[in-house]
């Protein structure tokens, strides 16, 4: 059994996580921390949990016994935890967004944080199964993707050296439900009344996922301007509380072959266990993957086929979030990559 | 023209207000305050009010010059404004809560505050037209009744005698979208994560409109019971923005002849601008209300006409605060009581 | 392993099924009908089920082999389908209403049809385990119980011998999320923009679960006037997905002993394994069961302990139908009530 | 007064219709015809109409003494209804699509319809008063514009001369509230079960309004390549009523000068009356534009000010539909533009 202790349980990233690992055939979820329910059953404090018969720890609880702690706290806390469980000999897979990008000084343009981990974040494996499956079995660390960069990279990796011929950045027009965005936060920008019948764009050219994208776009694909605007992203509120569609726009230098796109996507999706390519004519949507770990994409493209559109859907806490963790998990203890997950 | 200022018009029923107001014949909107977007243009702040030239002020705004001022603020700084205001000689419409209850004992149980003002809690009249319609003209304070208490009163109140055959208390089970509800606040409960895809009673037996519509009742029927239990009301929290929907259960000690209730109750609508009863068969919906100073109420009963429901819809917002403000604003004045609100 | 089909498998009940029965240990799915979808692989059709390979057939779809068929089809068809698969020697568990009343006449009067199976229906047994658990394991056909009908008995049940004491007839005021109310029919009732930023009542006076509740009602407790009137029970229509929350209201001749009332309670929720009674002050919410076949209840009470309000939680698809389906399933060929289910 | 007919004014478009010429001060509402509920009163069948006394006629109305009547009715209908009304003498703003589009093959291949009025279709003016407004006052017959192209043209018209330095194609990722999408509509698709917590895109590459948008940019800014594939359009469906989103797209071949686009757009939204610009750093809602004819937007670029963001927010039954076309007919009449819609 992998022994297992959630850091900031009580967050929503943080019960999805208990919510899978209760039912995970190979874990033994051990410690589960919540400073502000500490001392409560986990069933009691959330009635959706019920049999979760679990007590919240303080923050600072002891995690001796335990192989692997997921971090699902805000960033300072994980660069100033990850560091800590290391030394204690766990692994550590971290949903916050401090060990993802390479270049300390971008993490402080878009993260307003200095980097005071530096040697953790340059062992740190980027936990997208997809593109870094050989490097997360031996990792110790783990930075577990942001949601929105998951959905990016999804719909544009599969077509890999094509993105060679670009005519013009890659535009991602993302839209998150309200988890992905801050949920339970004692925020003005996620009360009812702000999101409800409403939609709006957020951070436009200004969201610090986009040099996440940038950066492993870069890694993976032989796409790779200038790295300040390589890529167009913008991401909008959806009022709903589960599920990101993005809607990926690629303009080509000259006509792409579509049935050759077609297949390529066809063949990364088939390799791959949680990504889905729908037939053509349908297109995905957020209700595809909701609760899931899956990955649902389609692909259009017009008369001409220079212009491509990608449409990728995962659920932010799923995909996005605890399930891909969870995935990273399994491929880190040599388990079969869905379990637990389908 | 009636000049007019509106302490605390960034909150939602502030700006229901403003937005009424400034399509009032008769109304001169001159000072509107709030504390956070003082300096701001009414227009540049809220851009779905972009033609509201005015901007805010501070609350410690000079009121020279104003005939009235309506107070859409909490209930502490109500109860410290309303007597400083009054003594200025402007006349006042309280939305908040501190001028409703009669007895300073019931006040302090339900909203943890001590009764500063007996005085003018003496002198207010409550604000419900359909009741108290002949006081209003020369009111210099009203209180403005609570939302809940509104959807609840004008189901109650046509039906007048026939409640001293009640054989059991009326139960009001209420259902208030957020801005009901203390939307726009900074506050875990009105979150859209724990609003949406959700619903909930909360306040069991213990919400503070309970003896606001007891007392009302009693004071405008023959039913009288013990203070304390009269009426069994239970609110919920609905994922929508506005509206209440108040299904009023009444169980009589012998049945009632239904065509005579009808006429009863289609006689009160009839006289009231704001009441609509609808055709046998039909239910009042929230939708029927939203934006409007309307109830909308439907009549059921069993087959025996023992047990019947009635249904009221109004929108917390409207008939429920702004609206039914300046309702009480237009008879203050001597307008037309529909002036400005259809 | 347990051999299942279910007809009509691709309204929601039916996709219910499908996701809980590919997940459950002991059954093997082998048919799966629909219609509209017949050819199609349930991945294919509903990516949401993307790793489903199972094909659609025809509803006239060979079944032999089956242990257990699921009806989830309209109240016409299951009529005509029950007793004939009951002959081909399958065990039948109907999630249509035309098993539950005793009374054909009562029957004809709430869903316009006449009986044509009065030897099936008098053999059905109503699938509510915590009330009938002990005939369940031989029933050749359950009728597996209304929504409606379950959330209220489940806040009911539990108080037994005290419901000889009410001074007036239970009201059951429930409110239900769409998929309870007809979802995915192409009717104007569940179009989005009939829904949407709504809320009301609808058939005051006159849904068919009505005599449902009223008969169940009488069988298990001593709570037995007239039974046309013996409770009041008003659906309502949520603008969300799934659950139905129950605000139940029981006015007693005389005070009750608050303590042994909840005793009483939690003796219940104690034996049953799908029901939850909250800690005093906390109330039931439908985010508390969504996806799950749990009920979780809350008490409460007025000062005298005359006037008391039960509060259920449901899910409409999970306890409301399909996941109470599977526990009978469960119970039916002597597994652990459980399995597959938590 | 302007005697007005609306001819399909129980749809949404339609009501909306009623709602706003109920209100204006210069318009005479003589006929609203609905075969579905011919005979009602309309306050009677709409209760959120409470006030309107006007009975509904049947869709064979007569109408003389109207001036201008508003089809709000489907394509096929209008096609037929629009020639027939002209030589009545009437009037006529057409809300369907069958007047926009100059060229009869485009429109056959979009609308499935062959095109039974080239000479009225010759005539017709495309009612975007901020395009057209010189000949809007004469016009007979106006095409009344589509939701999707007002709000993608209100967004790329103010650049004018600019978008001839475009790189790419504009990309147009517009998101729509259901009314905009066929509500009330008895359409699986619209079904509140279908769209509720979902999200998606929904004729990509496929959708009628992108020849629309394509002719009109052509015939006003100098861009115009190729038509077909000239702007790409990804129309969306939102869990909300009502309101557009338009995320606009452009890649120019050079930087841009930021102040001066700016000082343009800001421009062009001080002549127009419908039309504001948000500061810097804001972006557009549709929560600003709801039940308003405004249409907001918001300007964005990146470091280079080579990728440009512009984003519309207008209210798909107002600027989208019935407001605007309520400001053509103030046009057509010679009213101020602005009368009975701010």
């Amino acid at each position: 059994m992998i022994r297992v202790a959630i850091i900031g349980a009580a967050g929503l990233s943080g019960l999805e996580l208990i919510r899978i690992l209760t039912h995970h055939p190979m874990a033994e979820l051990r410690v589960v921390t919540s400073d502000r329910h500490a001392g409560k059953r986990v069933g009691d404090a959330f009635p959706e949990l019920s049999r979760v018969e679990l007590v919240f720890s303080s923050h600072d609880a002891k995690l001796e016994g335990c192989d692997v702690a997921f971090l699902a706290i805000p960033n300072q806390a994980s660069l100033e935890q990850a560091p800590r469980l290391l030394k204690q000999g766990l692994r550590v897979i971290d949903l916050s967004g401090v060990f993802r990008l390479a270049d300390p000084d971008v993490f402080r343009t878009h993260y307003g944080l200095e980097h005071t981990a530096p040697r953790e974040l340059r062992e740190a494996v980027f936990g997208l199964p997809e593109a870094f499956r050989a490097r997360i079995p031996k990792a110790r660390l783990i930075a577990n993707p942001g949601c929105y960069p998951t959905g990016a990279l999804l719909g544009l990796l599969p077509l890999g050296d094509l993105l060679g011929g670009l005519a013009a950045p890659p535009i991602i027009d993302a839209k998150s439900g309200v988890s992905g965005a801050g949920g339970r936060v004692e925020d003005d920008a996620t009360n009812f009344m702000e999101v409800n019948e409403n939609f709006k764009a957020y951070k436009v050219f200004g969201h610090q996922h986009t040099p996440e994208i940038e950066q492993y776009l870069a890694e993976c694909t032989p796409y790779a301007p200038a790295r300040d605007g390589a890529v167009v992203f913008t991401p909008h509120l959806l009022p709903i509380g589960r599920g990101i569609l993005s809607t990926i726009y690629l303009r080509f230098a000259r006509p792409l072959e579509p049935e050759a796109v077609r297949r390529r996507f066809a063949a990364f999706a088939e390799r791959e266990p949680f990504v889905h390519l729908l037939a053509a004519g349908r297109g995905a949507e957020v209700k595809m993957v909701q609760g899931l770990n899956d990955c649902v994409t389609s692909l259009h493209h017009d008369a001409e086929a220079r212009s491509w559109v990608v449409i990728t859907a995962i659920d932010n806490l799923g995909k996005g979030a605890a399930g891909q963790a969870v995935q990273n998990m399994n491929l880190m203890f040599g388990r079969a990559e869905t379990e637990g997950l389908v």
